[in-house]
């Protein structure tokens, strides 16, 4: 495998690694969730937790450390998306 | 490889490919992007257009097909994310 591809692979994993945290940032700046599909967060954090999963199976490093770090904020937003929809909820009732 | 652990692959593979179309159908009903981090969608499409790019040059079609279908509603959202901004920039100039 030609150097340059492999540099692609680990940018593309860094970049999807970390997408998340300026979403959890504002969340936490704002605490808006309004416009943030729970949908969207319900898969996304089953998605990377399977993946998490399967690098612990397959014991490849790189995939747990990656979707390891990209559960943290993916689960924060998925809290805060549930707690405010529970609130509005409430709030509506 | 065992068969099972093939299968929680796929699954995440499967998860993550779709999980921003619930963001991207929430958009278009609501055109509700405020809560919605302009940063993560810029990383989260650059990084997925990488992993795209990746499976490419590995001539790898799950890559290709997964990464593919997952650029359609990142790049939608990145762009109405981006055009709610300037619309919202013009109002209050």
């Amino acid at each position: 495998m030609a150097f340059d591809i492999v540099i692609i692979g680990y940018f593309a994993g860094f970049c999807t690694a970390i997408a998340q945290f300026p979403q959890a940032i504002k969340v936490i700046k704002t605490n808006d969730t309004k416009s943030i599909s729970l949908g969207m967060y319900f898969i996304m954090t089953l998605g990377i937790t399977l993946w998490f999963l399967y690098g612990v199976l397959l014991k490849n490093l790189p995939m747990i450390i990656a979707n390891g770090v990209c559960l943290i904020p993916s689960v924060y937003i998925l809290y805060i998306t549930i707690r405010n929809l529970i609130k509005s909820k409430k709030l509506s009732s």
